[in-house]
């Protein structure tokens, strides 16, 4: 019997409070205690990843007193609930089944009349056929030319997850020759960002990738006329042009104005929609369908790393329990990702979408107002660029900020010098070793100016080598662990209801139905 | 007399804390008193900007405890103190001169026996006359053929300024014929960075930057390395394609490898630096040396309008004002930017390293410890992609984030699609509008889950468009505001001594001689 009960009427949450500030990072880090902790504070992901928290403000009995609260909290038991198909979006009242994109870890769910693990499948099955077509050229442009560039409009979890995906493999995939098209991506309504993509590309060679589930997506249907636009000056057709990825009930699904259309449904949410055809049509195009297939094995893999009930065993839940620790015991407000990985420069953007707007919410799962904070804010940049730009705050600045490091062993291109006895990517994860400690120890000095005081917890995520499977494990990783903590919170992290209002006011705008402030600023914006 | 007092023992500081949450935002925001507010609570900035804070908590009484504090705190005679050339950055005993390179505010200043404004302006004009020469085809490859990509190699402030700025021209310059050359920019010390910029150019026809103050930065050199291979690979002489900017004492300063060398100094610090040679070599080199001047006068209107004493009529004052009020009385921790502005896309980075690697500090100029927050988190991306991603925290999260918003009348490109009524740029501006309004006015709703308090304040800095001029408005008013935040603070906002330690454990895992935990984080990453 799963009950739903806020975070701060558990009683082994309690006990959590209880060891607010019980571990002194500095001190733990240090000597052979600290050589200990970064050996022993380690969980194997997926994937051959490694989850190692050594330099969070924890120890043993906390982390006894957090399994506890993972136990009574019910968190695994509330993932196989969603996976088994339960109802676990209540806002708007729908199945969430965006795991089920990448494997089926529980029983068959039906929705809509079919089995959705079958639906998935079969989407992926068409993307796959269509993107081998237009790379065999079998699906050509009007003059019978093969497509070089693939473009995606669409915003939000349409483009966010897809674009960081896409950047993450593409110097991967162009070394390991799987490199098939160019993507470039379409996402904001300002105009300038639609045109200046197009004046980058050649039309006529390019397919457009039209995104969004509703079919009303504003700022995506207006960047679509443009593109029409674009390629009707152009001389070309654009239905010959473009194809659509949609649910099966929007206007989209059955239009003559695309070559194809592929369907999701609403029980993936944007920002959890990269390993559906949101980021399946971009992504077998650009690299091939067998990329994505590995990159849905590996997001498969964490999942499944995700349904163990041993927080030792299961990175995802712990990472997401220290993170609630942080936020509501010891008060911390944000968390920053920091990527020693120029190949994930926008990964952080893609996590800043997933983790606030799931859980930046002020009422429970049923609508009632609580009591306690929830969702960090989140940012990021890659390291070293982070560390020459705002580290300064993260030393010694007034706040604590927790720290998510990831490293590879690894590069991807694999050219690399040797200067002064080190390669640059030994440099680079010289750089993030240095940083985790520097961080939790500190360093005493006279002069105050020079002190660094250390207790500054972060986790690093360790891997070979960022790779399709790899980067599929990361994904879900986080996926998991912001699904853990809206259930610790008793949250809904699947529904959005904090961007209707914008939208409605926008509209307002538009149709000149406004009052007061909002009628004197869209003056001053000439509108 | 300067006084250099911590804010804490400020008479006139106390008194604005007693005003703490007397502005009720939805209320004073509401109904024809909104709209006064939004008319009347707008600063006219340089060259047509409006900084408009009608959507801060703030009033007449706050403003005029406000402006008391500022008189106390002598912010504008702090920074006039600053430009007639005072050791402000006490850290480094340095002056900080980075607004001599648009203009001269104050007396003379002589250092290091030279008349400073001219030493700039010579290094202006030298960088100008250098990048004529290049665009004219005097200056060429070893081929006898024109440099048609330029590549900026630096980090932190070399890297961050230059690239947003850049970003922030490219269409604009492209649409205005000034449009000379691309511009790319190496800067992580992952090979992956390096690798695939060089994949990216044509590298015969390419001239790179190398932009390093002191000449010792650790990434900056071994992405020279990487390059010069690279180059040496491609059977060119690496030194007649790379020029060098950099301190005229630095090891770069005479060297053969660079066909020339342009010079900054120790008074301008990395993040102020857009405006020296490490942003006008890569900036005039791309659209032309008038077009850098242009910029350069952008920022001098701003720089001229913060020394006004009236901090109604000083946008810079009156915006880093409301920020400590935001910080230090309300607690608000973090500050977002966003820009309706697709041009602007790397500013909210540029920003990040700006203040943060600026305030980010918790002892006073002297050294000793403070007793109160400073600078915030800062982070931000592109309205209205920011809208479908993190906007659901800013709306309904447990935390209030007080948000910078800059919105434009006109965008660069000039293409644009009317769509139901409306052009894309109206539609972005309505956006705009309407979030300002959202955030502030909130709308109660019997579904909590469907409410939103509002309370939650911004401000907008309104222009007709983003051209050269503009963008130095911009710059130079987010470089006063951190500035006199600093001041407000006693903080030295013009050292970073928060970056040395990790410096210094990286060196240690190059060499191997670590101990303890670092040396395990180095075992599992391999070096």
């Amino acid at each position: 019997m799963i009950k739903w009960n806020n975070l701060d009427t558990l009683e082994t949450f309690k006990a959590v409070e209880a060891c607010k500030g019980s571990v002194k990072l500095a001190e733990v880090m240090a000597g052979e205690n600290g050589a200990n902790r970064v050996k022993n504070y380690s969980v194997p992901m997926a994937e051959g990843l490694n989850y190692n928290y050594a330099a969070k403000e924890v120890d043993d009995a906390l982390l006894e007193k957090l399994a506890a609260f993972a136990e009574e909290a019910q968190l695994v038991e509330k993932f196989e609930e969603l996976y088994n198909g339960a109802m676990i979006n209540t806002g708007e009242q729908r199945l969430v089944l965006h795991q089920m994109t990448r494997g089926q870890l529980g029983n068959p769910v039906e929705a809509d009349g079919v089995d959705k693990r079958t639906f998935y499948v079969n989407e992926q099955n068409r993307i796959a056929e269509f993107a081998k077509k237009v790379h065999a050229g079998e699906i050509t442009n009007a003059a019978g030319e093969k497509f070089t560039t693939v473009v995606q409009i669409g915003i939000g979890g349409s483009d966010l997850g897809p674009r960081a995906m896409y950047l993450a493999l593409e110097n991967w995939a162009k070394v390991n020759n799987t490199f098939k098209m160019e993507a470039k991506f379409i996402s904001n309504v300002d105009p300038d960002d639609a045109a200046a993509v197009l004046n980058s590309i050649d039309v006529a060679h390019s397919m457009f990738v039209l995104v969004s589930k509703s079919g009303t997506t504003l700022e995506t249907l207006t960047n679509e006329a443009f593109v029409k636009d674009a390629l009707k000056k152009a001389g070309l057709d654009a239905s010959k042009h473009m194809i659509a990825v949609t649910s099966e009930t929007s206007p989209l699904a059955k239009s003559d104005d695309y070559l194809t259309a592929f369907f999701m449904d609403d029980y993936i949410g944007g920002r959890f929609s990269s390993t559906s055809g949101v980021g399946g049509a971009v992504l077998s195009l650009a690299f091939g369908p067998d990329v994505f297939a590995r990159f849905l094995d590996g997001a498969a893999v964490a999942d499944k790393t995700a349904t163990i009930k041993d927080i030792k065993k299961n990175p995802a839940l712990l990472d997401a329990l220290i993170g609630v620790y942080e936020r509501n015991v010891l008060g911390y407000q944000a968390t920053a990702v920091l990527p020693y990985s120029q190949a994930l420069s926008r990964f952080p953007a893609h996590l800043q979408q997933l983790d606030m707007e799931s859980n930046g919410k002020s009422v429970n799962r049923f609508g009632d107002p609580i009591n306690y904070v929830t969702g960090p804010l989140l940012f990021g940049e890659p390291g070293t660029n982070g560390q020459h730009s705002f580290y300064q705050l993260l030393h010694q600045g007034t706040n604590i900020v927790p720290l998510q490091f990831i490293g590879f062993k690894n590069n991807q291109i694999g050219t690399d010098v040797n200067i002064k006895g080190s390669t640059s990517q030994q440099k680079l994860d010289a750089n993030v070793a240095a940083q985790i400690v520097a961080f939790a120890c500190g360093k005493a000095d006279d002069n105050k100016n020079k002190n660094f005081e250390g207790g500054r917890p972060s986790s690093i995520i360790i891997g070979e080598q960022l790779n399709p499977e790899t980067l599929g494990a990361l994904l879900a990783h986080f996926e998991n662990k912001v699904m853990f903590q809206g259930f610790a919170w008793n949250i809904n992290s699947f529904d959005q209801e904090g961007v209707q209002l914008g939208k409605k006011l926008a509209t307002q705008v538009l149709a000149h139905e406004t009052e007061g402030a909002l009628s004197v600023y869209s003056e001053l914006l000439n509108i």
